[in-house]
């Protein structure tokens, strides 16, 4: 009995691992049992602001693959992000999409750095209605420059694009980078990156 | 002189004909000649409501690569789609894109439906916040089941993903399909099928 | 024992719902267990006549992965196309895949239309040994326009490349896509859709 | 003048040079500035018997972008291959594609050698109407072991797949591979390399 | 004349161009004019030990299509590494690719961090003759962890893989990143970002 | 129990099969259990010099998916490759990937050749430092041609590339190609193919 129920755990562990392993173009009108079910069909509060009570002041709500299965295959997500007044979302990368995004609600800068050797900074104020891409795996932000709400819905080029917040992956990696290594790339001495690694 | 105006529009037509036609991945950060222009940054109106006016009582307002340069090569473009109080946004196709929305405002009936030999119809009603996902090349309509004003926010997975509305494209093409073969097409006589090209 | 043959068919289920559901470049040079068996190497009665008596006069006799396994991941297919004397290939669409053709018997007539907003109508007749391609997504048809028989072998450009006949998707979804949105698609009373709906 | 000829040569090669150069999905419906020229629709005499008039016994008549340039980006073409009695389409690969073949007359032993270690042959007789598949880059031949004529049909991933010819490309490049190398690589002494290299 | 110098650079320009932005498959053999020129052979000084005389004590040296014209549309590039003792390859990505290395000199800490939330860092001490893969997007570096010299070589997924150096990219864009916004990303007081902005 | 065996045995079947069967873009950082594993991160001699004592003098050493599991989905791979004093890498293709190289030791003479109907052999002499590209599918070979021993590191765009010896694949196939068929394929009598075929 016990058996069987590690086999069906395996059995389903193998199919989900697969079904998050791979992203090819679709083989099939879409890739979910039951396409009545919530596989590609679901509500999502995508019109509830999201809480941006933390430190940054921003909230992203994903609607990626693990959130809506039918996306599989599919190559597309979508996301909802809030931000309080100055709140930001924080200089990130996708390794694996493009993202490209509306302002619904307030007025937002945006920006990008190219990558090397040039690090040009692309920047932009968006207001309410304006349209602006981040291109796959360039570092990017958003913040909110007004004093009332911000909203935008992004799109994204893969159905799980990953995130990668630059603040969490250098100095709040589990287990820490070494501080050596840290140092010498920030070039600044280990109490610098002590008081960087302590806040992720 | 003239021959210098033919030749420069000759080399322009090259060059927008080759910016047109091929989609690939990216081969730099992004693929315009100055990021600051408005290439990748600019202002659409996309929090204006679209002008309903019109027999179907809805309208889309793209940013494909031909709104948006900036899009080129990164695979992904986004519109809003206005309704009125039961408009529609008829039955349709993207030849080179899956299409994800969330309803901003009102009640939308979504729908679309699978590929032979089933032509299985999966329809939704969806409320503000919700998402859905039409498969790429699968038949898809939205209709606004409320009385009030409807407004979606939807991504595409390409920066060119084409449309084909079906009444156009087989009843409205120019010049027309020749009325034979759509009586025999749908099992009807010359005169609904007069009638139906009549409308388009 | 009943929940070994459960688990058995989830298994089994799982190995065919991923066969079927991803269609990637090759990771092997081929994909099937045994090489030798019908996975790769199968016999077809490609050079059997299509029965062709049914109201539209033509039979398509496909040869995707689900007749042919060994096709998986190789992103091509083949299928004979068989008209009765003035028999019609309906317009439909392949959401998957651009399609190429030959004639090998009879004169065909052939038409496919670009998209929004121009929805141009390209068409040809062609004779014995010409070739035409429809490109992926785009809305095409051939009728038979002579007093034989004819016969097309074509190409597809996906092991599965979907196929959606527009009358059947439209007016022959089941189940049937509500009527009103059909009559303000197609800027017709609900008559004319109750006649249309009754003949799929 | 004679610039500006040069220039419009130079214009047109670059052209001509990118369309060529390029294979990605496409990003138009078609990828031809006059759909109603010969770019997307052609006559071809796919019909007609090739000259097998030659040492092999066989002829391959194509239909690849060069010949029909429609194709371009759309990731698909077409051959006619004739065979006379006992006729062979020697052993050769497709370095872009793979390829679905169909035997329209005569009988057909098709085979091909799976990559290393196991470089396993395998190989079928096919009859009129089967149809048999060559995975991507895989060494294959066809050859007609009927006392009749034999034809196929044959479609290929890319509209510009490539093709090697073994004993061609080996013993008959443009200059000679060195014979050192070829009598190592076959293990045989440099007159029988001598006599192999006579004969391409 | 000068019309025709300026037009002559608008069609270079547009080839360079177009050459430089686009990275499909393969549509020909290989995509420069003169194979035996220097655009798919040619020499670089690989074997040369980088001038690691800088801050971190590291040397790149590329080999990406830039340097080598003939890997256009061929997905892959090589690198050198070099490494002073205890020299240190920064925190970096790549937004197109993944890269494998294998050590030909030294011992060498590498190390990359799993995308959002888990930002797990797998890290590991390679010798001589080990292998280890930084997958596509991830933020990664490499150390020198002994008191020799060390050297990689490395290869990439693309023929522009771009590269961005997390401190260049964050605290060195030109022109900066507003300090409010790195501030409250990396949650310190100015004086510290005062400080890394400084150092690049 | 035995049933359970068996079942388990399907499962990992199941799973491995897929693990090998396709290739496509990565949807997760990576596609192993367990990346502190061998999966990702491994120990490969790459630094021991390859047993060259065979008929040909050379040895490949492969880093591929089978290596190195943690390579799946994305589209790299590593070999080093050993030649004795004259030994040759003998002419070969790559069906699903394009290989770059560097000379790390020795003096070799490498060359390709393009695809029908040119086969321009294309060949350079590379020296310690040079890099050299093959494009995807084309045949090609590696020949030291110096007295002492010689080493290439090489990259492929795929994690399991597969490989095709000509010699091997034509004259070494199991079962054997029929003599007629390799005999008509290039212009020699039986004897000569069976000297060919005796030494593979």
């Amino acid at each position: 009995m016990w058996n069987k129920l590690i086999l069906l755990s395996v059995v389903a562990l193998t199919f989900n691992y697969l079904a998050l392993a791979y992203e090819p173009s679709p083989l099939q009108d879409f890739c979910v049992a039951d396409p009545n079910s919530s596989g590609i069909v679901y509500s999502f509060g995508l019109h509830l602001r999201g809480n941006t009570s933390n430190q940054l002041g921003s909230k992203v709500t994903p609607v990626f693959a693990t959130q809506l299965p039918g996306l599989n295959t599919l190559g597309i997500s979508m996301v909802r992000i809030d931000y309080a007044p100055w709140g930001l979302n924080p200089p990130h990368t996708h390794p694996r999409a493009t993202e490209i995004l509306t302002v619904l609600e307030g007025t937002l800068q945006v920006g990008f750095v190219t990558s090397n050797p040039d690090n040009r900074f692309i920047t932009k104020v968006l207001q309410k209605g304006d349209v602006f891409v981040f291109p796959v795996g360039l570092v990017h932000f958003q913040r909110n420059v007004g004093n009332g709400n911000a909203v935008v819905i992004a799109a994204l080029s893969s159905q799980n694009p990953g995130a990668i917040t630059i603040g969490n992956a250098v100095f709040g990696a589990n287990p820490s980078i070494p501080w050596g290594i840290l140092a010498r790339a920030f070039q600044v001495d280990k109490s610098v990156v002590d008081q960087l690694q302590a806040k992720f």
